[in-house]
């Protein structure tokens, strides 16, 4: 696949969940360099409407763990918001216990981290029978946590960075339940113009609930080839047993075929929003 | 819908998670009766192992919310045991604000309950911007804890009868985002026959990783007039960016053409796997 860059201003305002030392943040990294403004938030809510507010110009956010599966509360985000995705990255992801220097794993009682680093790491603690897991707001905040209070029979999951931030010890490396630990991060902008050469489009979209209409919804894409490289359904709130379908479409959205394929859907979908068109980084 | 009973032994040995109370064990009289003895589990994984390890003869189990979407643990779980389904339930859930007698809606500063039922009272726990919220392992649970240790600056969330349960007083009713809060819930046993009668079948499969070969999946069941009521994906392990995925049809697997549709879909399936035939209760 070929490596894209974006065109972004020099400086650029950039929200994203948790504390510096996050893997949001190390992604934002990734598609910014080092020059970014770093716009921390608290909270999946806060990062989507720090863009949608103007404090920030771009938002990083995590969509998908190859572990932990997809982050559902984001994709219900895309759909309530509007901002569109601009750029896709990955990352690999290896988690860290961290505590303070002199604790020895022994001493460990609690471990603090966000829900989805704890659900990636579930065997190694599955084994740690006496340690009691706290879910947190972010990795790297639960680093810094266990620094501020200085607690010391606790301990985090997160980044080699965020310890390195922290000046705290790493007691057990790469304690993710496998290797193959990766996290797809979405760059999110308000509405305006696809930037060119996306290899990837998204939407959303609802159907009729009649019998085998998703089907059909899928066909738009397989008559013409367009490759389906995710699928993901959420409720709908207030219609029991409905869904939003979320799809990413091997495909530009300026190509004739994707055109094509989205007038076809819109046949079929009383709702239907496209997400974005974009590069992969 | 024809509303059907299963048959069960007369004091069957039922697994579920969580306190008197919870959810799980509403829906679980709802299928057995009052005469049911509970087999009252800590962790998810805990309720199928206690049917695997024959400590229970059944488990119930939510798989679905109307707000919150899929409880995906329990999907990975169905794949990863091999225990069947014989049958479907679901409840109207309503959600209370649950505290010691005496103590007023202003002295709450923490909220405890399960993270799916924090998740289904999401817009009233924003307005209360004082409060913090603690994911606890279950909501009848989180009743307990707070009357075991008689904490008077907090609440939980879970059911009327947890309330009732524990002496506790209701200090909000009805605190859910939005009335249609529905959970499906799944009656497991060992593998054995399927239950005659069948409403529906529910499946899980994995593919190859070829263009367009979802939608030939799902050409299975449109090409025979399956109804396709659920669609679910979770990710493989070890295999970044695969995905198994889970099926509900409105079919009986003993009829011709549910028959047919399965033997084409293992000529696309590498992985496939019958997780029940049952009816909805």
């Amino acid at each position: 696949m070929m490596k894209r860059t974006l065109a972004v201003p020099k400086n650029p305002k950039v929200a994203f969940q948790g504390e510096p030392g996050s893997f949001s943040q190390q992604a934002a990294k990734k598609i910014f360099g080092s020059k970014l403004i770093a716009v921390s938030c608290y909270t999946p809510d806060n990062v989507f409407e720090a863009v949608v507010r103007k404090r920030a110009e771009f938002a990083v956010i995590p969509i998908e763990n190859t572990l932990a599966g997809s982050i559902y509360q984001n994709f219900d985000l895309l759909a309530r918001h509007s901002l569109v995705v601009v750029a896709e990255t990955s990352l690999r992801i290896e988690h860290n216990l961290i505590a303070h220097r002199g604790v020895s794993f022994r001493q460990i009682r609690k471990v603090y981290s966000h829900p989805a680093a704890l659900e990636q790491c579930s065997r190694f603690l599955r084994r740690c029978k006496t340690i009691e897991t706290v879910s947190f707001y972010n990795t790297a905040g639960s680093v810094k946590f266990i620094y501020d209070r200085e607690l010391k029979n606790a301990a985090a999951i997160a980044s080699a960075d965020a310890a390195r931030i922290y000046g705290m010890k790493i007691v057990r490396p790469g304690i993710e339940d496998d290797r193959e630990n990766y996290t797809r991060f979405l760059v999110l902008a308000r509405r305006g113009r696809f930037p060119r050469g996306g290899e990837k489009t998204s939407v959303v979209f609802g159907l009729e609930n009649q019998p085998g209409v998703l089907f059909k919804a899928l066909s738009v894409f397989a008559l013409r080839n367009i490759d389906l490289v995710k699928i993901e359904s959420r409720p709908i709130r207030g219609k029991p047993w409905e869904y939003l379908f979320y799809i990413d479409l091997q495909s530009d959205i300026r190509s004739r075929e994707c055109i094509h394929a989205l007038r076809h859907l819109r046949e079929l979908a009383p709702y239907l929003k496209v997400i974005g068109s974009y590069p992969v980084i």
